[in-house]
């Protein structure tokens, strides 16, 4: 089947994926800034250009509960091969981020349909809308729901601007007690694949457009707050102090040279730090800060959080500190599927690509469709590694390349090796 | 005169001293916490009750352009002794911080008055009205006034409220062209001294009621900003990251340890830290923090600065982050007359107590006095040494023992060895 490749437009591709994420870039809450967000008017817009596309694209459309769009191209056998992304957005998003997957898989079933090449299996290509976590307090109810691992006691949770996730089920025009319907039936998948900006910058310094990813990062949050006590930063001699934030300081640089320990495997990342009272004359009498802690595997990343934690504890005992350190999240690594690895390979390879393996320190909707089937995710190199900003870019054909490499990998999988 | 020890009630002046510290202590801007910015309608009140108490003290009362209250006691020479401190305070303040030494001379120069001793010299009993600071720019404008270095372009500073210092003056009742004339000739000045809680914890530690200032430590304040770039924290991997808070973690651990290194003669202090974008899974594209260094010594205090500056920059440089290092403030230090330091060591000792000396790590009013005339200070223990909050304390057994130590200093005060 690799004369197929000869067929694939690459340019033509890119040019069209670019002109879809121009479309979908600007439906947004907000006029300055792209905002959007799971449920809302502008989500619904989105949903409905998604659905126009697959339409043209010759796919059958569908939606669930949870406004996940399905375009479904039927093949010889109603095993599905599950295509999908996200989106919807960060507040002050790109314009690549998810929806770029989305576009992929739209594109490369819209190629195979049109090219009349009959497959063995079906696609379906899935636009999940609750990747990104920016309403709700937790975040892939939409993939959660069609993987059949939704909890429906989240439709309690409220959102920042009031509404329960039930009303804004009902809002958007969907019911509820539809969501347990979304769920596929195992027997009915044999795989997820999703292409992803890289939101890193490791393919660009490789100098490459494609990667394959071998597992999406574990992740581990915490809280962790030192109290000493504040005072007058002219007539406390250092000798009495107990300074909050140099207790703060000698545990950040711990973590980061932890995580530099293992070399590429781990990344510890203090993002937010809170000072009180923080003022430039009053010694810090409390320092609250997260630690994000990633790695590819889940030993390790028990074994990081546990030297922090002691390390920590050190600290605030040498300084006469209190501490408290909070778990507030501890999702394991979710390995990609070997098969689905090396198909991505072989296909990046029958372009010209070698397409490294890097893990996804990102979550993705992956995570969730895990618990249903195998899942694989290629990556496409962006611009400067950076993501979740409006700067977010990838070229044209570089998505091009992508679209191509999934078409190549839709035309040599072999849905017999996914059968249960 | 050291008989005149024997007729000092100790419980008496504290009692009265906490007493006014009381009621002073209830005039507010604000109904749940002490707020008494210079030349409010509650600086107003709180002058008018210090005139009231200056009154029954026997003292001449009058009031300067910038609101100092003046207590005058006639002596056998018009050369003056000035004894003060402050009335305004901070937001949410304390009850003694500045109050209790315009308290102390008001006690110590009733008792003189009262008692019919003499002097060979006079007494004004100043409370100054902007010694915190906490309603325009800069501070100090009415010890400055006093003292003749009044800067007439200070006017038209504005306040966060809106109010230029001018309209507040003449809000205040005053004329802001009488400023000039609220300065004393220099050869009608002998010295200036004033009483004040520590607020810090040397003299509780060292069980000591009293203390012996013998400078006011001089201050640099600077503005620190690293700047990395901000990334995503699980997509970017360690060797990739130019993360501006562990670089401003390295440099303030590296403050803290130059500071200590200085055994008791340095603070430093990194009070306010604000990290942008602060997002628990965002590299921290950018971190600016104070440094506010203090010692007694101006030359100390140069050299700490500038191995911070070296520091700062070798770890910038490391760390391949920008850096922006701005001196805010830079206040050399005022040492106190060692006559006056001996004066306040002797009355001290005259009623049993040994009065270590040590350093004010905090500025007060006598930093613009010395420009005038040299300056003395005599600290009281406070409990905790905690201060600029509501816990602030000193015991009426210690202000009596204070009072009585000023009472004993004056009636030792030798006025001849301050002609010029």
């Amino acid at each position: 089947m690799t004369a197929a490749a000869n067929s694939i437009d690459i340019d033509d591709l890119g040019a069209r994926a670019e002109t879809m994420i121009e479309a979908l870039g600007v439906i947004s809450e907000e006029p300055t800034r792209l905002v959007r967000r799971f449920l809302t008017p502008e989500h619904r817009r989105a949903a409905d250009l998604v659905a126009a596309w697959m339409r043209e694209a010759k796919l059958d459309v569908g939606e669930d509960a949870l406004g996940t769009v399905r375009g479904h191209l039927a093949g010889a056998s109603p095993k599905r091969l599950l295509i999908g992304s996200h989106i919807d957005t960060v507040v002050d998003a790109g314009r690549y981020d998810g929806i770029f997957g989305v576009v992929a898989g739209i594109l490369a079933a819209r190629h195979i349909a049109r090219s009349g090449i009959p497959l063995p299996f079906s696609i379906d290509v899935l636009a999940f809308g609750d990747e990104e976590g920016s309403r709700f307090p937790a975040t892939l109810a939409s993939s959660a729901a069609v993987a059949g691992i939704f909890d429906p006691a989240r439709c309690a949770q409220v959102a920042a601007d009031g509404a329960t996730f039930g009303d804004a089920i009902r809002a958007y025009g969907n019911n509820p007690d539809d969501i347990a319907a979304a769920a596929y039936r195992r027997d009915n998948v044999a795989a997820y694949v999703e292409v992803h900006i890289e939101q890193g910058p490791v393919l660009e310094a490789d100098n490459q457009p494609l990667g394959v990813v071998t597992a999406i990062a574990g992740q581990t949050y915490f809280t962790v707050e030192f109290s000493g006590e504040a005072g007058h930063a002219g007539t406390v001699p250092m000798r009495l102090r107990r300074d909050a934030l140099a207790g703060a300081s000698e545990a950040i640089l711990f973590a980061e040279r932890v995580a530099r320990e293992y070399r590429g495997e781990v990344v510890a990342t203090v993002g937010r730090l809170v000072l009180t009272p923080n003022a430039a004359n009053v010694i810090p009498g409390n320092v609250t800060f997260t630690l994000d802690l990633r790695t590819t595997s889940d030993q390790t990343r028990r074994d990081v959080a546990e030297r922090f934690r002691n390390e920590a504890r050190a600290i605030a005992e040498r300084r006469h500190l209190g501490l408290a350190i909070t778990q507030t999240r501890d999702t394991p690594t979710t390995p990609c599927d070997i098969r689905l690895q090396d198909g991505f390979a072989a296909a990046a390879s029958a372009l010209g690509y070698k397409a490294p393996r890097l893990p996804s320190g990102a979550g993705h909707d992956g995570q969730a469709m895990s618990k249903l089937c195998p899942v694989g995710m290629l990556f496409v190199r962006c611009r400067g590694g950076v993501s979740h900003n409006p700067a977010e870019y990838a070229s044209p054909r570089d998505m091009g390349i992508a679209v191509a490499a999934l078409i190549e990998f839709i035309l040599r999988f072999d849905v017999g090796a996914f059968s249960r």
